[in-house]
């Protein structure tokens, strides 16, 4: 495996994907073609509009990028991708898209054979055991909440802490992931805009500047530092 | 129909149900026993804690409260109600609950007869027309996102607007329920914290100090004041 599963694609003060620029260099290196997935559509944009904003980001790759939704055929695209790219948006929407067009599997398998893959936000998500972690509001209703099982455990993608001057009375995230352990024994790495993990065959490593936030099932919640590795979680 | 359709149990530095005192002696003035429906699992805590805390909340009434998990036939507690209070806490466990006891339908009767009836947070949330405007975690996957359809439009609990000095990447409240409008033509109320509506069988109105924001598909948002009716909103 061969891939950067990032919180965020895009940090305070910073253009598109520019926090990435070096490892996605590293990543992609030895790829002519990136094949993006569209389909979390953030803000409701159009697979067309998404993809753009895709080839623009990624421009200083010098790289095809081509959307999914062009393509004829989806699975076979997968298949035949020399890597990819799946970009944030709403994750339930993405993950339906993915079950309606029966792309879990091949997505799986070309993932797990080591093309190089991107995700950013919903498309780190679905790297997940499940979304069920998910920050996103369920505009759509997915056949199945289960996704890629690339890693071991579930992110929390823009995790956020709680903020100690807020008179909100929503859920503060660790009230929601607390929330998820009491049906769901699955670990979660609450990721910060800047993290993200880079996933080989031998190891998961947490990546950036930021330390990340681990909550695991009837345990008090952790914090850990960059270049720690996940592999043992789950 | 006889409803305090409210965005929160709580409003920030004050006791547990203390704002809405004034209109809940109103709602239950002529009940004996309140139901109280405990499944949304609040930071998922017990039924029976949950209940408790119900208690102590409403203890001012001089009301039974007893909590439907104490029953033995629920859609019997369900249509023999005299008064129904459900309470806030995770939207997806709430309705996946109601679904597993088949308990949509009497819900639908009873509050269409007229029983008074108050829903908090997730407890507001099944008043819509689905749930796909909750802000909690998929933490569970509920057979259907449909809900109560006791309102013509959904409601969006703890409504938060954008803070502009954030230099957070998720999305805003507002970009999720435009996500929303991708795929729902439903309108959607945006009822901030110390908001409720009123719902009786000739009017809905809202309540409290606050405006409230008003999402139409293809439209832009607006704001509405306290005392404006949203009858005609569907």
């Amino acid at each position: 495996m061969n891939c950067i599963i990032a919180s965020t694609s895009t940090v305070h003060g910073s253009d598109y994907l520019a926090y990435l620029k070096e490892p996605l260099l590293e990543l992609f290196k030895n790829v002519n073609e990136i094949l993006f997935i569209p389909f979390a559509r953030p803000g409701g944009i159009s697979h067309e509009k998404y993809t753009e904003k895709a080839k623009k980001g990624l421009a200083f790759l010098n790289k095809e990028v081509v959307g999914l939704h062009e393509k004829e055929n989806f699975k076979k695209a997968i298949e035949e991708a020399e890597a990819i790219f799946t970009g944030g948006g709403n994750t339930f929407v993405l993950v339906s898209q993915l079950y309606t067009h029966d792309l879990i599997k091949p997505l799986q398998n070309v993932i797990s054979n080591g093309i190089p893959y991107l995700g950013t936000s919903a498309g780190s998500n679905i790297c997940g055991k499940n979304m069920r972690t998910t920050n996103d509001m369920p505009i759509v209703y997915p056949p199945n909440f289960n996704t890629l099982e690339i890693l071991p455990f579930n992110i929390n993608a823009h995790y956020l802490d709680p903020d100690p001057t807020s008179t909100h009375k929503g859920e503060t995230r660790e009230t929601r992931i607390k929330e998820f352990h009491s049906y769901n024994a699955i670990p979660v790495v609450g990721l910060r805009e800047g993290s993200w993990l880079k996933v080989t065959d031998d190891d998961i490593i947490l990546k950036g500047e930021l330390k990340a936030r681990i909550f695991e099932c009837e345990e008090s919640p952790y914090e850990i530092a960059p270049e720690t590795s996940l592999k043992d979680l789950h």
